[in-house]
C-alpha cells in the first residue's frame, strides 16, 4: 500500500490561459482579429491575468496566427494582464517584442521526431537557438520562458527519457529563462510520470519557476495537474473550452479546459482568480458563436457544483 | 507549498467493471439479453474478473434491467469471474441470489434529496434496510457490499457532509458488509474531497474493504482515482466506454471509462489484468454495434501510448 502524501491543497495556483494562441492555432475554424479580441476580452472579464495571446512564427505555416501584430495592437493595456507571445527563433522574438508582448515563450523539443515535424530542429538545435534568443530577450529586458514540448512522450519516437528533459531544463536555466514549462503535447503523461519529471527538472534547474502544460487527450490532464500541485508546482496552462484539438489524433481532445481546471481547484479550495461561471459562459460562446463546433470541456456541459440558486 | 507524497504507485488495482449494469441501465439504447451477454463475453476476453452484471430492482422502474435472471443464466461460469447483482431491498436480494449472483451490492444514500428520487428512502431508511438485507445475505453465505451513493454531493441538496458518509460507513460495517463503495454519483468530487472521505470512512469503518466509484461528469474522475490510490485504495469501479451518462446533466458524461483508467494505471506501472487494446475494441464495439452512439471514453478516440507497431 502506498503512503498518503499531504492532503492539503496549495492556497493559490496561477492559470496561464493559452486559448488565444495554442487553442486557436489548431482549430479548424479560422476567426478574424476582432473575434480574437472579443475572446481575449471575455477571458479578462472572467479573471485571466496572464495569457498566451499570439505567436510570431512563419504565417505561411500557421495562417491562423498571421495577425499577431494586430491582436497585440488591440489588447487592453489597462487591466493588469500579461500577454505572452510565442517565438521559435530570433526573428520571431524581435517581432513579438515589437508587437508589444510582455513576455516571450520559446519552444524546445525533447525528442527528434517531433522536433523534425514541428520546427525542423533537433533537441540540441533548440537548446542552442535558445541561447541566442535569450541574449536578445535579456538585452530587450523582456522575460523569457521556455516550453519543453513532448516532455512526456513523442507521437513519432514514443517514450521520452526524463533525463533528457532534465538536461534541456538545465540548458534553459543556464540560458537564463525565468520559467520552464513542461509540455505534454500529445496527452500521454500519467500522474506518476509528472511527479518524476517535476523532481528531475527541479534538481537540474532549481532557479526558474516551473509551469506545466497538459493535454487531456487520454483523460489524464486533471490527474496530472493534481500530481503537479502535490509536487509543489503552482503555475498551470489551460485553454478556455479545451479548444485546440490534437493534430495527432483527429477525434481526440487537446488542451485541458480552463473551466475544468478551475472547477477542480475551486472544489479543493485553491484560489485561481478565475470566475467559473464566466469561464463556462466563454466556452459556450466559443462553441455557439466564435467557432461553431462543440468544445471539449466538461464543465460547459455539466455546469458547476453545487448548483447555483438562480 | 504542499509537500510531496509518495510518488510510487500500488502494484495492483482491482477494477470492478460496471458497464453491464450501471452503464447500460441509463443508456438511451435498450439492448437485448444476447447483446448483453456478448458485452460480458468481450469484457471477460479483455481480462475483467469482477463485474456488476445485473440489477434486481423493480423492472417497471428500470426496464433496461428487467432481464437480470436471463443475463445471469447466460454468463460463463468457467472463467473465474465474479458476478455482482444489485439489490435495493430484501426481495431484490433474494432474486439476485436465486439468479446465481456471486455477490450482492446494496445501495445506501448519503442525503435526502437523492434518496427520495432514487429509491424513496432516507439515509437512515437505507441503513436500517441494510441491516435486514445483511441478515439474509449472511444466511445465504453470499458476500454483500454497500455503495454509499452521492457521497461527494447531491444533485438536489448540494453539499454532503463527510461525517454523514462516515456514519453510514460505520452502519454498513456494523451490518457486516465485506466492502464499502463510495459513489460520486454525479461526478462532483475533487481529489482533495476523496482524500478526506477515504480517511473519514477508514476511521469509522476500518474492517470492510474500500472501493471507489467515480463519474467523470466534471472531468475529475482520473484525478480522484489517483488520489484514492494515494490514500491506499486498490479497488476501483469503471465502465467500458464510459457508458452510463449522467441523468442529471443530459449532455454530460457519467461513469469513468475502464480503458481510460487502465491507460493511466498501466502508464504508472500498476497491474490491472486488463488488456488495454481489447478494452478499446470493446468500447468501439459498443459505439458502433451495440449502442450505436458515441461513447465518452477518450482512449477509444486517441488510442494508447506509445503507439503499437502494427
Amino acid at each position: 500500500m502506498t503512503q498518503t502524501g499531504q492532503a492539503s491543497a496549495p492556497e493559490r495556483v496561477e492559470i496561464v490561459e493559452v486559448g488565444p494562441r495554442d487553442g486557436l492555432q489548431n482549430d479548424p475554424t479560422l476567426i478574424d482579429t476582432g473575434v480574437k479580441l472579443e475572446f481575449i476580452h471575455r477571458l479578462i472579464e472572467a479573471g485571466v491575468k496572464r495569457m498566451e495571446a499570439a505567436s510570431f512564427v512563419n504565417p505561411k505555416l500557421v495562417p491562423a496566427m498571421a495577425d499577431g501584430d494586430a491582436v497585440m495592437a488591440g489588447v487592453p493595456r489597462d487591466r493588469g494582464v500579461t500577454y505572452i507571445g510565442l517565438a521559435l527563433n530570433e526573428r520571431g522574438l524581435r517581432r513579438a517584442i515589437d508587437a508589444g508582448c510582455d513576455e516571450i515563450n520559446f519552444v524546445m523539443v525533447a525528442s527528434e521526431g517531433f522536433g523534425r515535424a514541428n520546427q525542423n530542429a533537433t533537441p540540441e538545435d533548440t537548446a542552442d537557438l535558445l541561447d541566442r534568443v535569450a541574449i536578445l530577450a535579456h538585452d530587450a529586458r523582456v522575460p523569457l520562458s521556455a516550453t519543453i514540448s513532448v516532455a512526456f512522450g513523442d507521437p513519432f519516437d514514443g517514450e521520452v527519457d526524463v533525463n533528457r528533459v532534465a538536461e534541456l531544463a538545465r540548458r534553459a536555466a543556464a540560458a537564463g529563462v525565468s520559467e520552464i514549462a513542461l509540455g505534454d503535447t500529445i496527452g500521454a503523461a500519467s500522474p506518476w510520470d509528472v511527479r518524476r519529471a517535476v523532481e528531475a527538472v527541479r534538481a537540474a534547474a532549481p532557479d526558474p519557476r516551473l509551469r506545466l502544460h497538459f493535454h487531456n487527450t487520454r483523460n489524464t490532464a486533471l490527474a496530472n495537474i493534481y500530481a503537479a500541485l502535490e509536487a509543489g508546482v503552482t503555475i498551470i496552462d489551460a485553454s478556455a473550452g479545451g479548444i485546440g484539438g490534437c493534430p495527432f489524433a483527429p477525434r481526440a481532445t487537446g488542451n485541458v479546459a480552463t473551466e475544468d481546471v478551475v472547477y477542480m481547484l475551486s472544489r479543493g479550495g485553491v484560489e485561481t482568480g478565475i470566475d467559473l461561471d464566466r469561464m463556462i459562459e466563454t466556452a459556450r460562446w466559443l462553441e455557439t458563436v466564435a467557432l461553431r463546433h462543440p468544445v471539449a470541456s466538461m464543465l460547459s456541459k455539466a455546469g458547476g457544483f453545487p448548483p447555483r440558486a438562480s
